[in-house]
């Protein structure tokens, strides 16, 4: 396997400073790529070992170009998930003061985390998007613009200084980044996990989605994400992205993909893999009947049934 | 009421084309806003009689800038959606060939429609993401660009030329639009409507999604767009933006928002308004007791048991 990372380029944005989070990136070549879809190809080509991605963002919800890459193509399966908060700085050339400011720049996925503040404090400024946030840095170095929203850590490395810090619309802005490799077996589970899986229906009648979240619910499994996505058919048809609480070697969550695979047309496993937040799965309100254990009890006592023994 | 429609611009861009498509549109001043949230604060202020804007596009989604806006802020309303084909042309300087193209732009909503047909054609062209096609297109009249993803409309405008047409990578690649106003009484429904709404969940638990939508499904309703957006109080909290199959004056929808309204924490009425498609709504599989009159006929009949009168 090569020893090397592929990421959501270039060096210095929000992504890099998530994948150096996790311990095992001391010993791997980061290599930053242009494009997530360009990340996750390297990783399919066997380039690369794994590719670090974002996925959700609590502002924009989820990244759809990533789940789009998720779902199609050659299958991918997610192995590690990294939380890291996103509050932005205003970065300026040395000396420049807020009255300066004509336009701005940063990725557009930054647009809706900083609108309200620009709406307060620059009213009248421009934006203009950039390719990610460390390259409108790099363009307000250029003198092409005169500020751009990036991360502080990104100030030192384009000769720009911090003007405002600590920008963000809604408190408690996270984004959620992914660790994905080619499908392999899962991480044993480790009491605080979570699965993600995509699926389409057969076909589209009143009680569908709910049927199909039923196989969750009926066992107890809370769900952390939900986003559809459009398949391509036109208009009104999407699969759908889930993740929820446990790991597919949970007795539940085996049953209820289980269920999934009988009553979809299609189902993708994208992998079960550790909770950044190391929550472990809440059975709320406490459902009886679960654990494991009450899974495999019940297992036996069908067995029983069927061969008499009960 | 001022008797103008403010509309996502510039001129020139698949939203006014569309909008032109309403015939009401004939007797109307059609003014162009910078952006969505700008057009519907026109609403809001009472500049403009109402607003016209993309929502959802079979290639990516929900249209987030707007759903988000529908719903936070000051309530407003949908009265008319309208389906667009859409296919972009690339857009050139006479005379310029495919060989001569390093750089191409759009807005960055064009990206994913067009990625596939860039791969093959344009491998090694640089994307510039652009404010709307149509200022694609006058970048590439400037200069500043080879070339621009926009409507073949769009060239004589700018006096380009469509060196090529018919440009989608998804087969019936459509965009939907809708005319959103100030909160008022909803048209009367016409046999083929939809009905928009936002639900918040009181809490997160397992089946909690599941029972919202058991609301619908029980009363034979389908649903036509289900698409979560952050609450933003941070990763993993979400409301739910639905389109269902009818209008609030149906009986059985009547019946399903107020079930809605009993469990849900929050929900936000968004519009009954006609279906583009003029497509009536299937209960499919045939579900008996959805119509109008077997409601009425079942609350007759409790309230005549209340009274002893069965």
């Amino acid at each position: 396997m090569p020893a090397s990372y592929a990421y959501l380029g270039p060096e210095g944005t929000f992504t890099e400073v998530a994948l150096r989070t996790l311990p095992e990136t001391a010993t791997r070549e980061l290599v930053p790529y242009v494009s997530v879809p360009a990340a996750l190809d390297a990783v399919r080509g066997g380039e690369a070992e794994a590719a670090f991605v974002p996925i959700e963002n609590s502002v924009e919800g989820g990244i759809t170009t990533t789940l789009d890459e998720l779902v199609a193509g050659e299958p991918l399966m997610i192995y590690r998930e990294v939380l890291l908060s996103i509050t932005f700085a205003l970065l300026v050339r040395p000396g420049t003061k807020l009255t300066d400011i004509k336009t701005v720049t940063a990725h557009p996925a930054a647009q809706p985390q900083v609108r309200n503040w620009l709406r307060q404090h620059l009213p009248e400024a421009v934006w203009e998007s950039a390719a990610s946030n460390a390259d409108g840095a790099r363009l307000v170095q250029e003198g092409r613009y005169d500020a751009a929203f990036a991360g502080e850590f990104a100030a030192a490395r384009y000769g720009l200084e911090p003007l405002v810090t600590g920008i963000h619309d809604a408190e408690n802005a996270q984004t959620r980044f992914v660790l994905v490799g080619r499908p392999a077996r899962p991480a044993a589970p480790t009491g605080a996990d979570k699965t993600s899986v995509v699926l389409w229906q057969r076909d589209d009648h009143p009680g569908g989605l709910r049927d199909l979240l039923g196989e969750f619910a009926t066992r107890g499994i809370n769900l952390m994400l939900l986003q559809s996505r459009p398949t391509g058919a036109g208009i009104g048809n999407y699969c759908f992205c889930i993740d929820a609480e446990g790991h597919i070697n949970d007795r539940r969550m085996a049953e209820a993909l289980m269920g999934l695979k009988r009553i979809c047309l299609q189902v993708r496993f994208l992998g079960s893999y550790p909770r950044a937040d190391l929550r472990p799965a809440e059975v709320r309100p406490p459902l009886p009947g679960t654990s494991d254990e009450e899974f495999v009890a019940a297992a036996d006592w069908v067995a029983r049934c069927q061969d008499g023994r009960f």
